[in-house]
């Protein structure tokens, strides 16, 4: 029940763009050296943020990567999700026909209630709040 | 971000064990076929549970499987900590010098409050109130 590395680089990798002025585009190198990850492993993240659709490329010499949309409309939850596919805590979560016992075991409503918990929080936190909390120092993001 | 097969096959199990008659055993075969799991997994979950003081076991004709606390003192955070190790929703929030970014970085209070949030439910939960919802058709369960 652990983040994976790649959806935990995304959100650092989004958090460096949204610090930038709006606009900025910035490189595959940059984007290594300032959130220290290794450089092959950012290339595959910006494929999958592109495909969501929350960054964008542009070839030449000025060329690099830019945010798609304004921050305030990112949220932490949309990038791990850009990379690790929807949000399921237990496999049950999924719709369809995952698990026989969904629908009467009593695990069921607890995992769904927890899974709502935890992508409530991270729906809350905005690229808009933490790139503000990153200038800041990286203490006063909070949902409340 | 998901569950393991264990973890969810071991509150499978304690749930089944919770909703027998108190000091009642029972035995790995109909664990296996009561919660639908592989045997040879039923073992290590066993296993688990047991080296965690959740479960023990007791030898003989008459011998099998019992829990070792009583139902309200247990909860799926206890059964799903007992398979998976403590939750670590990711990497930074284990104590200790495993990322240096951690004191600044603002996504790592996003991290730990949506553990938090997500934990919180799963402490909630207590085996004693699962039980009861399991035997009521499964769908009473709520941590309100």
């Amino acid at each position: 029940m652990q983040l994976t590395r790649a959806a935990d680089y995304a959100v650092r990798m989004m958090i460096q763009l949204a610090t930038l002025p709006p606009g900025t585009r910035t490189n595959r190198a940059a984007l290594a050296a300032s959130c220290e990850i290794p450089e092959p492993f950012v290339g595959k993240i910006l494929q999958s943020l592109s495909r969501a659709g929350l960054i964008s490329s542009h070839r030449g010499v000025h060329g690099g990567f830019v945010l798609s949309e304004a921050t305030d409309a990112v949220s932490i939850l949309h990038i791990v999700e850009a990379v690790e596919g929807p949000t399921l805590l237990n496999i049950c979560i999924k719709p369809g026909d995952t698990c026989n016992r969904k629908f009467w075991c009593p695990a069921h409503p607890v995992w769904l209630e927890a899974q709502q918990a935890m992508t409530a929080v991270l729906r809350r936190a905005t690229l808009a709040s933490l790139a503000a909390s990153s200038k800041q120092g990286g203490s006063s993001w909070t949902s409340l």
